[in-house]
């Protein structure tokens, strides 16, 4: 739902002074789900992008002695050096990034990392390209600037999924294009870029002259061999104009932490430490000792999250193939059904509908741009048993 | 300094892709002398805008109990209602505001806050005024987006200080201007508006259907009668166009913490809620649980950080007067002593060289834009003790 101006009253409004683009900005098509059922007794939520597991008490127990010892002063505007090194050596460990703190800057979140990168790259007037259906924040963030998010569709046949194709993206380059957004594996759609694919919006990028925001924040949800999703650090070279965006958030069960990094080349650090400067001016520094606990010890806990999700995804597809009014196709990567419900084509009254007739909560695809209107999205990032009930739920719901 | 592209070497560097706005942003002149000066020992840091106590620990222990309790989740993007709730029955008893908590939103940090306020009225190519000498931030996060801050230069003489000339304000109105920023009691200038002027300049603003940006952070730290400085509150009509930043930073030792909130109409509301969940989207819940208590509990720790203040600065004004060489006013308001040395006009490197021969940290003037670069900040929110010593060591400096 967009705000208008003056839906009250016919006095002149507030609303009718403040900037068009902030005045057209959509409301979070979750959030408003959300607000909805929040406080629904008995409700399964499912909707937002967060498991059902707190943040492990030895990384919050990080954050209380570093408050304890009174570290609520201002702090490192990049981030404490304990924390920067810390990334520089997981990002090492996981996917071979040679070792050098210089590149990453902690954020307060990994949208505020999105909304770093779009201030370095894009400006009024400018465009980005986001295959869709998206998440909506990196759509948003853009519109907030008064750039223009272009959507370009994301093919999906049953037994592939979800699927870029290379051409529709590079077909949607116009002058104004500054940058291209990719999330793989990706919310809500399940779809992970192969590594040719990957390489293919490389060229792309290169042949344009186009940064890439690269968001692999689910990068170790990914459920095929290996168990880490193709990455640009890759097929990258070290000049390549790649921004990468990241968060503590879903490894490490810390949504509600508001706790991120971003990733780029060390000769951008003034560029970025001014831009988090005249943002927030950096983050708690006794958030960021939990951050490097996380880091240091955390390992354990995220594998018993993979493996949890994997679980979930197993449930649920298996739940949604006894109904022959679903279609989906069971996801690689992150930790997102996203299915459509034939005869169904509003999913803002649908999620709405789940909420009171069937107790649980999901996502309308209505909230992820072009393409998802038909869609619904359950996280199941959660318990065997919630995951089951979740799913019986639905199911019987479809055969009513 | 700003950053340069290609500094280093002759061949194309990531730099000179990046958007010229985010390449042209200043670095902050006060993080420049503290990184310089940070691991020095012995020094007295006065360069930055806080105290030397740590949050209070039943503050602290507030958002301990929460992390406790599991509140590790993602929140309400306007802020958790408690909070609200807290901040609206604040601002009532303090500054008399009808309790309503429709009008507060919670941000993570004051900084934060001007930037959505700054998204939700100001556009690429448009202007701001900002009156000068002025703390740099918001300037900066004005060209982040591309627009333009105007500076006003604040007048000055030795008997009355720092004042706006109003005149001199309406006169830098120019088409595209939308915004007066107006941060009374001032950093760095020890400026406070007096009723009169809040008046004038809500009449300029009228006048031209621009908004005012009210930061007043330091409203209780305000050492003349009445003991709270005057506030737009006190002479606005509910439909003006103001919108309130703030912060816990100053009154409740919490600077580390990046927590703050907006206050505006609340027919704002949901656009700000957008603005929020398209930047960071929200703030540690078990944050805010600490501004609870703050607001709640914290009173008596507020009254004591006010009264060191004024000791301070009576203190610093006592061993600034026994040097000729020196030109200040005795600030009403806010925590800093802004003085000017006489023959001294390159206050950047006069702050690294007070680092290495004096031993006390500074902020230079030239940090805080035009007008401000004969100038010296000192923060003089701290214990006796140390006051004392750093004004020994300045004073005896100046006899060098």
């Amino acid at each position: 739902m967009t705000v208008s101006a003056s839906p009250f009253s016919s006095a002149p409004s507030l609303l009718d002074h403040i900037r068009p683009q902030a005045l057209a900005l959509p409301e979070s098509g979750i959030v408003e789900v959300m607000n909805y059922g929040r406080r629904r007794e008995g409700l399964i939520p499912l909707w937002a992008g967060e498991g059902d597991l707190p943040t492990p008490s030895f990384i919050s127990e990080a954050a209380t002695r570093s408050l304890a010892a009174g570290e609520t002063f201002y702090t490192w505007q990049r981030g404490i050096p304990e924390l920067r090194a810390a990334i520089a050596r997981y990002m090492s460990s996981v996917y071979g990034v040679p070792e050098d703190l210089e590149r990453y800057h902690v954020t307060g979140s990994g949208m505020q990392a999105i909304q770093i990168a779009l201030a370095l790259t894009l400006s009024a007037g400018e465009e980005i390209l986001i295959p869709s259906p998206s998440w909506p924040n990196a759509a948003a963030a853009a519109e907030v600037i008064g750039a223009r998010p272009v959507a370009v569709p994301l093919s999906f046949d049953p037994a592939r999924g979800f699927w870029l194709d290379l051409d529709r993206l590079e077909s949607a380059v116009t002058p104004r294009t500054r940058c291209i957004f990719i999330n793989s594996p990706a919310n809500p759609t399940g779809f992970v870029a192969p590594a040719e694919t990957l390489r293919g919006v490389l060229d792309i990028a290169r042949r344009h002259g186009l940064w890439i925001i690269a968001d692999e924040i689910y990068g170790r949800f990914y459920f095929e061999e290996g168990g880490l999703a193709p990455s640009f650090h890759e097929v990258m070279d070290p000049e390549d104009r790649i921004l990468f965006v990241q968060t503590f958030s879903k490894n490490w069960a810390m949504t509600g932490w508001r706790l991120g990094w971003i990733e780029a080349h060390p000769s951008l650090g003034q560029v970025l430490e001014n831009l988090i400067q005249y943002s927030t001016s950096g983050v708690a520094a006794f958030m960021q000792r939990a951050g490097v606990t996380a880091l240091e010890r955390g390992d354990s806990f995220v594998t018993h999250q993979i493996e949890r999700a994997r679980r979930g995804r197993d449930i649920v597809a298996a739940g949604l193939s006894t109904s022959n009014r679903v279609r989906f196709a069971t996801p690689p990567g992150a930790f997102y059904m996203f299915f459509a419900i034939e005869g169904e084509s509003d999913t803002r009254q649908l999620a709405l509908r789940l909420v009171d007739e069937a107790g649980i909560g999901l996502a309308p695809g209505t909230a992820f741009g072009p393409g998802g209107e038909a869609y619904l999205r359950m996280c199941f990032a959660r318990g065997e048993a919630q995951i089951t009930e979740a799913t019986e739920r639905l199911v019987s719901w479809l055969k009513k």
